[in-house]
């Protein structure tokens, strides 16, 4: 075995992006192990974290919930929730304000699933009102899709208010929670949630490698031979871990094991509650930072979450991103381009093993690079 | 940083399985780092890894041919791989002598691809001129899957001889060579293989969480458009790969730095022949010790490759697999359940971080572990 320093020798860059994010150096040594994917550890670690998930999410299998793990990015697990939960000659209505709507959109048509979209600007919040009128105007949607927090802007949608309406008119909910699970609270019984994908290197700041679902276990029952792939098959999937705790093909034990550290770590930091309060806590610094040093933010302060906030250029001539880039990337500071369609902008995003410490020095950092650059303000 | 002895306190069993399999502390260790899926860093491994497999099949570019990883277990890389490459209204020939076999034709039944199986005994080899007469008697057939290894037995099957008569055809050829790949020559360019699929944590020994494809480049071009799936979408998958050097969604970069890592020291140990004398030397420590206890192999022994064995369940009254797996199991050392279909069998693998004095540990165990059973002989 070598020295522990030895990861220390190659001092990674702090990364304010939407993920892969910086996690704790406990949850990367959690994968120091090699578990066999029918060892009774490992299987009761994957036990532990279906059930964490749940429990993070105020629910259990006795209120009529199950979880299941994909394999893959987020886009798998979307995926695999659309391909598996739309009905065979059923119809999507995807709500979209950003990339991630967009994605969800590309996914159904390419599965060959009839899918409309409901766009509005991406710095607009969804209407949940839209969504009833379109569901009322055409009877044949039988799902529709959103997300929370949309990462292309860092727009926080009204899904309870939308999931109340598409309940009501019977219709199926999924939600793509990707980047807001376990640091924006979300009740989804009230918010009428049938599908909830997230992604184990977010805001539970695990490392990368698979997706989870929360599935209201009524809806999840449908899903039975609906799946449009073998891989990418939820209730098979689920349908696997239920009757013998394993994953139906080779699973990424390494990931699993550091996800299990990491959900001990969320729980240790107060769950959904106190991860919420040091991302508030690193966006107030953030904004209030970034503000200072003249930079305008892209939404409206009230439906900009605490996840990620996109920062316009500076109208300044001397600006040029990929420059500011490399320039906070040699002081080992990592942001993010941006992905609004109609503005030229940056992100920064506040997850991961980040503190308000760290934020002040991105920030310092910031200004400091303005000035090598001959930008007197972000403005 | 906590101790590196921590892992240590640990101490994981030998997986004596067809993955995931033991792996060494540097390659788990390359893990302890957290790179942006824009590093430039990371964006190097990519390349280097992608580079390294077409060199571990002694292909490059120049040659024609391309390497794309996919996210997911083995099973995700077949799926992606036959769900791009057969065109549409396009029907796949699955030689079967296996459960891998078995769950391509499944993949592609899923699919809605059309499809037909070519089956044999599990304990025969796959008949090339067999596959010959089904391609001329059946024009409509586009496209031949084949596995290299069964892992369902260890079975090695006739890729090159069949690959010759599939392309005197010209037909796609698809080799799955999941458990032999990195440690069992194979010459990609005289099999006439079109696309070969394997994963991250079979022979190469890194840690499970994706797998790739080397693809002939005249017919990767083909599959643009052609996919089932967004995710599983190999020629955008490789696109993406070329355009920027990164995946189109979030990458597994902890497992793609530990495959890197794993890479290396394949290449230290000397390429595929390095590792095919140390898996060989295994194998035959295995075979001899498992003989000489009674014990007797499924297969004939000139089919057998040196990945995996399946071994016969012994006659005795007193024998019982649960039993023998896990007193085994609380000695440190991982076996594997049989998976053929006609006779009882367990499975010893060969590969992973293993050495002979493993293979005399596990042989001595296994004899203590008879004895303790009451068993006089494995026969």
């Amino acid at each position: 075995m070598t020295s522990p320093d030895r990861a220390g020798e190659k001092k990674d860059k702090l990364l304010f992006t939407p993920g892969p994010l910086t996690t704790s150096s406990t949850v990367k040594e959690a994968m120091l192990r090699d578990l066999g994917s029918r060892d009774t550890a490992f299987i009761a670690a994957i036990e532990t974290i279906r059930n964490s998930l749940l429990g993070l999410a105020g629910l259990s299998r006795e209120k009529g919930y199950e979880c299941a793990l994909m394999q893959g990015s987020g886009t798998f697990g979307v995926e695999s929730v659309i391909g598996s939960a739309v009905p065979p000659g059923g119809k999507l209505l995807v709500v979209i304000n950003g990339a991630y709507g967009e994605r969800m959109l590309k996914i159904a048509g390419v599965l060959g699933i009839e899918c409309e979209a409901l766009r509005c600007g991406e710095n607009t919040k969804t209407d949940p009102d839209a969504v009833a009128s379109r569901l009322d105007a055409d009877g044949s949607i039988t799902t529709v899709a959103i997300v929370h927090c949309e990462t292309t802007t860092g727009i926080i949608n009204p899904v309870e208010e939308t999931g109340a309406l598409v309940r009501e008119r019977g219709k199926t909910y999924i939600v793509d929670a990707m980047s807001s699970f376990g640091a924006v609270a979300l009740d989804l019984e009230k918010a009428k949630v049938d599908f909830l994908v997230s992604s184990a290197n977010k805001c539970i700041e695990g490392v990368p490698g698979f997706s989870f679902a929360i599935c209201r276990g009524e809806e999840l029952a449908r899903c039975e031979g609906q799946a449009r792939s073998l891989s990418l098959d939820l209730f098979a999937q689920w349908k696997g871990l239920e009757s013998n705790g394993q994953f139906r093909f080779t699973p990424p034990t390494h990931t699993i094991l550091a996800f299990e550290k990491a959900l001990e770590e969320l729980a240790e930091e107060g769950g959904v509650a106190g991860r919420a309060a040091r991302y508030s806590g690193n966006y107030d610094t953030l904004v209030a930072g970034m503000g200072a040093l003249g930079f305008k933010e892209y939404l409206p302060r009230e439906d900009q979450g605490y996840i990620i906030t996109s920062f316009r250029y500076p109208t300044h001539p001397a600006f040029d991103f990929t420059e500011f880039y490399t320039r906070l990337s040699e002081k080992d500071l990592v942001i993010y381009p941006g992905k609004v369609s109609d503005a030229d902008c940056f992100r920064i995003g506040n997850i991961g093993r980040i503190e308000q410490n760290d934020v002040k020095n991105l920030l310092a950092a910031i200004a400091s690079v303005l000035e090598e650059m001959g930008i007197e303000s972000g403005a």
